[in-house]
Formats: C-alpha cells, structure tokens, sequence
C-alpha cells in the first residue's frame, strides 16, 4: 500500500485485475488493469494492451496501486429504491399480516423518528450499503436534509427525495410543510458535493397522495427540474383500491396527471399488466425491481422479464430495511435472477449479465446517470472489488454467473465513489463505525423502549 | 485462546453468548452459556445460572474458553441434500434451457470424473460447507467412498448415498455394479467416525429406475438396515412421464413399490398434489427442499407451508454446486422464509423459526440423528458461531429474524462438530486450502479443456 499522505488520491492503477465492464461491446477481461484520474476511469484495458498514451507509464506515476490478483473489479452497484432511515427497524415485527406490520407496528415507530435517529441510521445505512458493494442510492423518506449531509460527508452518490403525501384536497401548495422541505432540499442540495447529490421530488404513492396534490407536486418538480420517485403497483390492493377510486391502473391513473412527463422512477411494479408496461416504456419511466421486499411483504413476484421485453428500463433495489431486513445488492442480483426462472418455470428466464446490468448501467440510466455503471474510460470510478478468495468462487468457471449465483455483500474488498476508496478490508475511510455502533444502540432503547 | 496442545478437547465453555437453541421450549437466549463434554452439549443455560453440578466450576476446568460477546450460537445447519462431487461445475453452464444444460453440458463433464476428482472436490465442498455453517450433509453421486474418506479426515457429520439407476428390466442385482458400490460402502462405512457416517441407498429417481429395479434395492437396503435417498417431483415433466408410464404420480408409485417403507428422505418435492402430501405424510417420508436449485434450473417453488400444513418433516437442501451455484444454507434458511411468503402472497407463510427449524431440526429428523438439530443438554455438540459484529446485524432487534433475513454464510466464525472445532475465523483445522485450491485448479483445467 502506497497511500500518499492524506490528500486527494489523483491517479489510481488497479493490475492484474478481472473485470466485469458491463459494456455489452467487451463485458469481461480475465486480466486487465483500469487507470483512473481526478475520479474519472482513463482507461480500461487488458495487461499488456497500455494504449499509446499510456506506454511509457510506470508504477512511480500513480499514487496509489491496487494489486488486483485474485479480485474482481465491477461498477458499483446502484440501489435505486430503498429508505436508508428505516435500519433501526431492521428485524423488528416480522412474519406478520401486512396491515398488523404496517399500521400496527411500523408508522407508531416512525412518528418516533428524530433528525438525530436519522443522522447516525443514516451512516449506519450507508455503512451497510458500502460494505456491500454499493456507490449510489436512491432514497425517499423523511429527514432527508440529514441524509444528504451524511451522504456529503461519507462520499457515496446519493438521488434523495422527501417523501410525500396529502389525504386532502384543501391543501395550499406553497405551505405544505413536506413540498416546503423539498423545494428546501433540492435548492440546497441538488448537485452538491461537485454532483454526487441530486434531489427528486418524491410523491408517495397514488394511495397516498390525492389526485390534485399529484398534478400540483409534478408541476413544482418540474418548474425546479427535478425528476420524480414513487412507489408503483405494489400490491394487488393498491390496482384494486385505484382501479374502484379512478377506473383506472396506477400506471394509467399517474400517467394521465402527467406524472410521468418528468424523468421518473418508479418503485416495484409488482402488479403491472401488459397495457401498463407499454404505457410505462412509451413514457420512459423506469421501474426498480425489489425482489427481497415484495417477497418478504408477501407483495408477490414481479414479470420482471415481461417488463424488459416491453421495452422498460428495469433499476434493481433493496427497499428499507425494515421490510428486506439488509441492504446487499447482491442478493436483490441473485433473486432477480433466479426468481424470473422459478417463478415462472424458465430456466432461461433473466440471465446473470441482465440481472447484474439492472444493478448497475440500468440503475445509472434510471437516475438519469449518463457517465455511471459501466468500467469503461469516461466514466465515474464508482468501482467495486470482490475478493475471489473464497471457497464459492471456486472453481471461478465463469465470473457474471459468480457474481450473480454465488456472490455475497461480504465479498466485497473494496469500494470507490469519483475515485476515492470509501471501504477497504474490513475498513471504513469516513465513517466512525464504533459511534454508529454506539448511537444506534442508544437510539434503538429508545424507541423500542 | 488457550487450546492445550493438540490432544482431544475434552471440556468447552462458550460463556457470554446469544443462543438459537431450536428447543421449542425456550428458542432463545439472550445471554447464556454453553457446556460441551466429550463431544456433547453438557448445559445451555442463562448466563449467571449455572446447575447445582456446575455452582463449583472455574474456567480452569475447562480445556477452551470461548468469548462468546457478540456472537451468536446455534445449532450446526444439515444440509439435508447435495451432491458435493459437483462443486468443480460451480458457475459452469448457467441460463440454459433444462436439456441443453444437462445432456449436452453436465452429463458429458460427469463422464470425466475420476475418484481423484471428486477427493479434491469434496475438500472444496465440506469447506464451503464448514465455512458457511453446516455442520452435516446427505449426499448421492458417484465415488461415495471417496466422499466417505474426506468425511472422516475433515470431520464433518456425512448421510451418503451411492447414486442408483438402471434402465432396463434385464439386471442382476447380485452383480449390478452400483448396487455392488452401495452394499460395499454401507459395510466399509456404515455408522464409521464414531457414528459420524452413515450409509443410505440411493435409487435416483423415478424416471432413472425401472420399477423392479426400485422394488430389489429396496429390498436390498432393507435387509442390511439402510433408508433411501431419493429425487420426488422435482419437475412437473417428472410427474407427466410418471403418470404416463405408470398412471399415477411418482410419490403414488414410490409408495406402491414399497420404497417408503424404508426411512425415507425424497428431495425437492416441488410437485406434490394435496394426496401425494398425504402419502407422504402417512409414510413419514422427509421431504428435502431445495428452494434455490429449483428457482435456478427453473423447476418451480415448493408448497412448502402447504406440506407442514400436510404433518410432511421438511428438511432443507442446497443440491448441487452444479445447479445452486453454492452449498450455503443460510441463502436456503432465507429463501425458504421468503418464497413462501412472495410466491403465495402471504406475508405470514413460513415463519423465520420454521426456516430455521428447516435447517436444523427437522434436517436432524430426516436423517433420524435423535441428538443433533438442538441446542440443550445430552445433543451432540455440533455447533455454529454466528459473528454478529456486521452493519447488516444492527441493530439485531430480533435473532431469529435477523438470521433468516439478514443472515449470510460468511458471518459464521465457528463451527464444530462432535464438540471439535473445525473451522474458525477464516482457519481451517483438517482441511488444507492451499493444496484443495492448486488441485482443483488442476482438475478444472483438465475437466474443461
């Protein structure tokens, strides 16, 4: 290890690495190098093929080298759906009717909620996320001007948006307390930290937000030019309850208020019908499949290959924690891509490169992220090494079929965001895990005191 | 760490230590001890609560002390079906349609393997194993002696079966050569390792046995003591050849050849009507689930919650490396847990405890081990140390949930067996991985040359 001091690492050489690109052109080298500068990836190569540009480099240019023998490098994983404020419920009231788990345990949890439970759930979260893998989050739920904070402080790529939510039609847009904080957060916050925070604007639901206060939110966001975040065709009850209030599907039902005339993602669809899908591609939005939640809520299985054969951008993420119970991307990786072979009885169904793209280049194009999960010069060094020392990556045989059949979060070694190395071995470079440790544990008495 | 030298450890305390004891009279422990003599659980007690026999101990009569703060203790998973030989076709051949990948992939990469092989890959397997918290395992492939002789040297706890078939009415089951492997393994083997070892037959399936064949090995396996290992309903194609060729389904038929009479345990069961539910039930026929292996060859998902309605033992399985891709019982313990809740939109279905229950207990059950399963006193000390020191444990808020839900094999820092430990923090005590890996690597390269 060659860390040079403390300052901003500028030039980075990982050797002797596998690569997994997740560019379609060139999808693994068995043994590459990947260059990086000021945060950027220059280049992305197999050893021994430096470009012309490159020849005359030696080791004494970089300032720091990462001996890749026996790691995997591949982008970082993006969760494009989760609440990361929701860890301290993680386990708690499980395997219970989903009213009794929701109403009857969760919301009198949450009423609880402080900015300071949010502040150290928050690194705890991304702790969590980083560990495994993850360089970019997106989030909806409260607090969010503390997330975003810990998200500038701990150095992972964050697209935040304040939940919300309005039972009523005698509301004034301009003094709604949650469209005041997300007008608030995204005048703050949208492309802070040299662009690794955007702000969304996050309509709950078509369950939870009356139809008018919908139109108004869409109208603001895009007065602002933020996107949208929404949750979509969760349950059956959700369709039914919307098709008996509007005559219509969600999708349908938010398409014609305009919602999805701005860049949207859309939580789940776990209930979408074929005409849903087509409206859902014709409008670009794209879906994020949680495969752990919907199954552990009892939500169902979503037609995931369905959706991508009509044409869907088709994000992967973890949900909060309260309902996952863990925030590992590479979980959601192996169960979207056993569950479309299971499920429906095809053993074809999702292939382990198309699960892996919906964790990573889909997820980017999701959040509008056009320079973002692939490994290949131009883009983000949001990279993340795998240790291959493992007794399930032997034989390796094949590396994406490792990755998304055997892989774990704990195989995660190493994990970079714009270049700079946030987790490595079992350490954290900006987070205080001990203190996280600590205020959580001081945080959970509380609450479930 | 005070191990005395290398003899037999005789007496262990684990002291300060969580505990999943999978007794139903008190499943957990929140801060207790645990006693391990001479290869048995002594006591599992409440910290501070020490029995009148024990009021005088020190931690000087004990021959290892083990710190149990932050970690957490239950009984070691049984991996209640699997073909360890496969390991060296891990990640080989995945997203095919069913019969490409078996006729044209596997079955010509089996016809290679040699008693050296599968020597290398039972290490390899028994390690993941170990590794990942399984202290047991029921297996039926080919060189069963092999597996038989790494069982022994590593220590693990082995159910092994020779796998049987035949395809042609015109067989003498007094020279058949399988049938010769299985009675010389049964006499080599049976009840060896100080009980460690027991020998099964195995009739693979239905569609791989004719019925007279089925009918003599049954016979056979009875006269010498011996229960089966069996594949049941693994794919709906299995049942409508059965019912073609024999006019009712294949559990019906087993049950008409007279194969139930004998202890049974009959893998995957994804395909059972309400009546086969029934006669298996009656026959008290364990059913292994295999919820991972079936999503990814895409057999299908158990009615899991719908045989324990049924009275079926459910035990749990990992099948082969060849079709998982890993033989962690921790992703089976979730899945099991997960899929019955998603797949049959029940967000109650199988609770974490019966998951668990699973991979532990009931596994004891269908291999008829009377004193493993549990953790409480007169069991065998097969036993696994969960490190809870992970983002994804805390908070913890509930054990059995957070195992089930959050739980990776690669939290587990220690395992024995028979009260010896054999893998602890990342050392392996009878396995040598340097030598496993150099051949494996070796055997692969020959394998897919």
């Amino acid at each position: 290890m060659n860390w040079k001091g403390r300052r901003q690492i500028l030039k980075i050489l990982i050797k002797n690495i596998k690569i997994i690109t997740m560019d379609d052109a060139r999808p693994f080298i068995d043994c590459g190098i990947i260059v990086i500068e000021d945060g950027k990836i220059a280049e992305v190569m197999e050893a021994g093929h430096f470009s012309n540009n490159s020849d005359n480099r030696s080791d004494g240019q970089f300032d720091r080298i990462i001996d890749g023998n026996n790691k995997l490098a591949l982008p970082g994983f993006i969760n494009a759906h989760t609440h990361v404020g929701m860890v301290p419920f993680r386990n708690y009231a499980n395997d219970l009717p989903l009213e009794e788990w929701l109403f009857n345990k969760l919301f009198p949890m949450e009423d609880k909620l402080t900015a300071d439970d949010i502040y150290w759930a928050s690194q705890l979260g991304i702790a969590e996320m980083l560990r495994t893998g993850t360089t970019c989050f997106a989030d909806m739920y409260m607090f969010e001007d503390t997330l975003a904070g810990v998200a500038e402080s701990t150095g992972i790529r964050a697209d935040l948006a304040r939940g919300l939510q309005c039972f009523d039609d005698d509301f004034d847009i301009k003094t709604d307390r949650r469209v005041l904080e997300s007008v608030e957060l995204f005048n703050q916050y949208h492309n802070a930290a040299n662009g690794r925070i955007k702000i969304r604007f996050g309509p709950h639901a078509v369950y939870t937000c009356r139809p008018k206060y919908l139109i108004k939110t869409t109208e603001l966001a895009g007065e602002l030019g933020a996107g949208i975040h929404i949750h979509l065709s969760e349950t059956v009850n959700e369709n039914k309850n919307c098709i008996s209030a509007y005559g219509k599907s969600p999708t349908r039902h938010l398409a014609d208020l305009g919602v999805f005339d701005l860049p949207t993602i859309a939580a789940h669809g776990v209930h979408l019908s074929d005409e849903d899908i087509s409206i859902l591609s014709k409008h670009k939005v794209s879906i994020i499949h949680n495969p752990a939640s919907n199954l552990k809520l009892g939500s169902g299985v979503m037609r995931a290959a369905k959706a991508i054969e009509g044409g869907i951008n088709l994000g992967l993420g973890t949900d909060g924690a309260s309902s996952n119970n863990t925030l590992d991307m590479m979980r959601e990786v192996y169960l979207a891509a056993v569950l479309s072979k299971g499920v429906f009885e095809d053993s074809v169904g999702i292939k382990a490169y198309e699960a892996l793209k919906m964790a990573t280049v889909n997820g980017a194009q999701a959040l509008g992220l056009e320079d973002a999960g692939q490994l290949k010069p131009g883009m983000k060094a949001d990279i993340t090494l795998i240790d291959l020392d493992k007794p399930h990556y032997c034989p390796l045989n094949d590396a994406i079929s490792a990755v998304a059949y055997c892989g774990k979060g704990s195989d995660v070694h190493t994990v970079m965001v714009d270049g700079k190395i946030l987790y490595e071995d079992g350490e954290y470079k900006t987070i205080d895990m001990e203190a996280v440790k600590t205020n959580v544990k001081r945080i959970t008495e509380r609450l479930f005191a």
